[in-house]
Parts: structure tokens; sequence; C-alpha cells
């Protein structure tokens, strides 16, 4: 068996689901992978920096209930002096990372997993900006300090897609692919096929809960921009940036063209698309598509998302995760932290 | 650089298809991985038990460029008496077994499996009926002797199924799963769809090449009877047979009622689906059913498959291969080789 610290860096939504999954999954984690923690410190804007003080406690870590109820910060806790002195006071194995995103520069988290995995933690993150602006910085760190730097729910929630290429696609050459990766879009668009507004459809998806803090990043296609470039430069190893992306959102659709398109049977939906062509060159927008029947995105309704894959070892792949929650994105992450410190020697 | 002696038992399509694969990307085999290979014994009931000759053509193995162009013996081998005879002589590292499926009793598959993992090679299967009826003895005598036993390509091609959940899925529950598993049954009912015979539909199956060498294990859903219990064995640790399997094919549905159901919008497919029941029985059936649109299979054409888990973790994750050939089955195979060999180390 063994014990292990861990940390949360951004304590939000998601940050507490996962703390949340890890106490409902501490039996399986336990019997099948040999696998104990503890919370060792938990770490946000509104919370500061809390570390388990040193000598109480010592078996358990932070007792994490009272933040997990959105009220109070831990007697046991101490209040550390910013990021070095948090990962000092609180000793990490494992973070788990989930501060807000930064399309265009991906900080701070990109300097948080580098103190992260430098102070000797795997560093496990739902942050898609990091992988436009620090992939390869961030992927040399880890190997270089032998821990793993992983981030399987940044793109598709808890469908796994770079566990996918790592483990089970070895020796493939990605072509290109196109995927949804935006439920708010989705949503806007079919309640104004349904015949209501713009604006009732933004409502519909605040309510479900799956838009941005900034839900133009969701509506002008930024967010699907970022997961295009988060995919080309991990699983293409490009160096994709957002403004080498072809770029349109949704605004300017109106409803009579997205009824229309419907009637068509070829609905609106906001595609993200990448293809390499003939000259290593990759083509990649993001922007209202009318999609035929026949396209493997066409049934990806709701707040449903999927990836369509070209390879050359088969001619499409496609995942689709049906209407994930909160806990599904949460399991990515605990997927990352399994994978991240599972024995190598427990294959087969 | 590793060298690994492989073998093939069984030299048909999809044998000749991994090792015209494995030339194809020896390059990335190399570069990627550091692994190299020499063929060293090929099977075949056609071919009988064919070894390298021990002293001659040391470096390269067998040549078997005249076995792939279907002709004759390469000049270098040695016949061997049977199997044992023929791992003594070949001695392999990895074995690829694509021995025709006996859905009854798996064998003689099983109990070559066993003598390929007991002579120290790892062994990999093409073959669906070994985890019907062999999966749990295999699975731990590789483990006993330190040796993988993998099948990727057993039940949806190349599309990651068992790698999926090994790796990307870890502490899941898989409470059901739905499928398409069957592309001659797709095939069949799409021709009758567009007016014409089942017969018409069956020829322009076998024309594809998609059908199995007796059709009847398409058309009466034998064939993926034996994948839902494939499934079931490996991912619900469960010890499902195929007379658990309600099962009913599409012999009777008649070219009627097959078009009324595509005018409806809701045709039939042939659907395998299985699901664990309040007190942990599983309820499992193959045969025709009419899906509604926004079915997650409902998508599925063609010679197209599709695999729709249930899952603890996430509502629902699909995995759709389109159009797949017979690469895409050397894939799967190659794959599980990949995944055999690479060093544990390699990791991020």
């Amino acid at each position: 068996m063994e014990q292990y610290n861990v940390c949360f860096l951004g304590f939000g939504n998601v940050g507490r689901a996962v703390a949340r999954l890890l106490a409902a999954k501490s039996s399986e984690l336990r019997d099948l992978y040999g696998v104990e923690y503890r919370i060792t410190g938990v770490a946000s804007r509104r919370i500061g920096w809390l570390a388990k003080s040193e000598g109480t406690n010592e078996a358990r870590g932070l007792d994490v209930s009272s933040l997990l109820d959105g009220s109070a910060s831990p007697n046991d806790s101490s209040s550390a002096n910013g990021i070095s002195d948090w990962l000092q006071l609180a000793q990490p194995d494992a973070v788990f990372e989930t501060t807000s995103l930064n399309p265009e520069s991906g900080q701070p988290a990109i300097n948080y997993l580098r103190a992260v995995m430098q102070s000797g933690a795997h560093a496990i993150t739902a942050n898609k900006g990091v992988l436009v602006h620090g992939y390869r910085e961030l992927n040399e760190l880890a190997q270089s300090v032998g821990k793993r730097f992983l981030f399987e729910a940044s793109v598709l929630d808890s469908a796994p897609v770079f566990s996918l290429f790592r483990e089970c696609l070895p020796a493939v050459k990605l072509r290109g692919f196109s995927g949804v990766f935006s439920s708010t879009t989705n949503v806007i668009l079919e309640t104004m096929e349904a015949g209501r507004s713009f604006e009732d459809g933004l409502k519909a998806a605040q309510e479900l809960g799956v838009t941005e803090t900034d839900p133009g990043h969701d509506i002008d296609g930024l967010d699907a921009t970022v997961k295009v470039c988060a995919l080309a430069n991990v699983l293409m190893n490009l160096s994709l940036k957002p403004e080498d992306v072809t770029r349109e959102g949704i605004r300017e659709l109106g409803s009579s063209r997205v009824q229309a398109a419907r009637t068509q049977g070829k609905p609106f939906k906001l595609i993200a698309r990448a293809r390499l062509g003939g000259k290593g060159k990759l083509a990649a927008s993001v922007r209202p598509e009318q999609l035929a029947p026949s396209d493997p995105l066409a049934n990806v309704r709701g707040t449903s998302l999927a990836v369509h894959f070209e390879l050359d070892m088969m001619p499409g792949l496609t995942i689709t995760s049906h209407r994930p929650n909160l806990q599904s994105t949460a399991y990515g992450l605990l997927a990352d932290f399994i994978n991240a410190v599972r024995s190598n020697d427990r294959r087969n």
C-alpha cells in the first residue's frame, strides 16, 4: 500500500468534484491499485494557500469537509505564502490543477505546474490553456524530473483522448480530426432550431451549467479553438496557436438560417476541424457548419461532445461522450492520478 | 534496441496483413519504441509448421515474401512436428494467433495460446472464441509466466476497447453496453432497405469481404453473440457463454418489414446488448432492433462498427470505427505487439 499526498490548486466546482470522487472511490483505489491518499493542501483565490499544519493530524491530512461545504477553512491548516511555500508545507506527490483558463497565455497555470513538478510531484491539470502555451516545456520538464504531466480532462472531459493515443494507439499517424467541443453552442443552436431566441439558448446553457465563466469564449469559438490547438500540439506534435485557427462563432447565424438548416436535415453545429495538407501544413478552423446526416458528428446533440479522428491505420475513429456531467470531468482527473501512481508492474 | 522473434500461427488474410504491416511500420517500431523484429515461424493448415532453420539466415529470420505471395515456402525453413516442436525451433518472443474461430469451444486456439505462453512468448490473438472459453485460464497463465495475453482486434477490429478499459478507464464500473458488431448484417439490411433481396445483400457483404467463413455465423447473430461474451467476460469479469445470450438473427425479418422500418425513420439493425440487473445478473441479447434516430448507434451504417458503454463515471461513451479494413484489423494486433514489448519506462 502506498500513501500519497495530494493537493488542489484551484478549488472551484471541478476541484471539489475531484475531492468528492477521491473519497467515493477510495476503496477501489486501495483494493485495485494499492493507493491511499490524504489531502495536504488546498489553494484558491478565495481560500488562499492552505496546507496541512506540520505535526498535527499526520495520518489524515487536511479535513476538507468544511471546504467542500463551501464554508470555513479547516482548523488544522496553516496558510502559506504563495506557491513555493505552499508546496514546501504540503509536500504533495500529486497536484490537481484546476485554476481558470487564460486562453491568451496559459498563465498562471503554466508557472504553477512547473513549480509542482520541480517540487517532485505529478502534475494533473484540466487546463487546456497550458497545452497551447506550455505543452512542450512542461512535457520535457516531466521527463527530466521523472514525474507525469497529465491532462485528460482538458478537451473532452472524461472521455479518453490523450491516454487513448498514448496507450492504445501506438505508432499511428493522425492526419486530421473534427469535433463538437462546445456544449454551449450546441444547446444555443438547438434552442434556436426550436424557434426560440439566441438569448433563450444561452440562458438554457447557463442553467445546465455548461458555459464557460465568460460565455463569449464558447459563443465566439475561442474555447473550441483552444481545444483544437491542444489536440494538434499534443497529438500531432505541432505548435499551433489560437491565431493560426480560422475562427467564426455562432453570433451572426440568425434564427431563420438555423431553422432552415434543420428543416433541410442538415443542422448547423459549431465544428472544430484540423487537417494536415500536402506539405505537412495544418489547416484548422472553428466555425458553424451544416453537417450531412451521414457525418460522424451529425448525431452529437445537447451537452454531448465528440471527436472524430482520421488515422493512417483506420479510416475513422469517433469518440462520443454523451451528456458528461461534473463527475465525468472529475473522473478525467482521477484517471490521470491513477495512471500517474499505479505501478508499472500491474500490467496484464 | 531490442530484437524480437515473432511467429504467426494462422497465416490467412489477417496474419498476412500483420506481416505486411510490421514491414511497413518497421522504422516507427525502431525509432519510437526501439524494437526490431524477425519472423522465425509461420504455421497454418495449408503451409504446415514452418520455422527458421537453425544456423541459417540468423539475422533476418524467415523470408516470408514467397508466403505473402501465397506461393511457395521459403528455402531456408524447416518443417516442425506440431506446436511444441515448432515453438522449440522458432523460439518466439511473441506469437500472432489468427487461426479460425470455433465459437463452441475456442479450440484449438486455446491450446495453442497456452503453449505459446508456456514457451515464454507473448500471446496476441484476434480470436474472440478464446475469450468465451478460455479467458480466465489464459489471463492467469499470462500473469504467472510474466507474459502478456492481448486480444484487441477480436471484437471491434482496430478500435481500442480492451486497452481502453485497461489503460484509460481505471476504476470505472461498466454497467452495460450495446453494439453493432456485424458488418454483414448491416450491409444485408441496408440492401433490403433499398428494395433488393436478402440474397443480394449477402452477396454485397461477401464482395466487400466482411463475412465470416460461414456467413450463417453473422446472419444468425452467433458472431455478435460471441463478441458479447468476450466483452462481458473481460470487462465485467463474468463467465458468459453463448447459450446465456438471447439470440435472434435477421433471416426472418423480410424485406417489407425492413423497408417499412426505414421509412418510419427507425431502421432495423442487429443490436448486441448487455446490462447488469438489480442482483448483479446480466441480461444479454443479440437481435434485430429498430433504433430511434437519437440512439448512439443509429448512425452506424455499412461496414462501420460501434460499441456504446454505460459507465458509473460517465453516462455514455461510444466508440465508432468507420469502415475498418483489413489493415485496421492487422493494426489491432500490431498495437498489442507494441504494448507487449515496449518498455514500461517509456511512459510520459
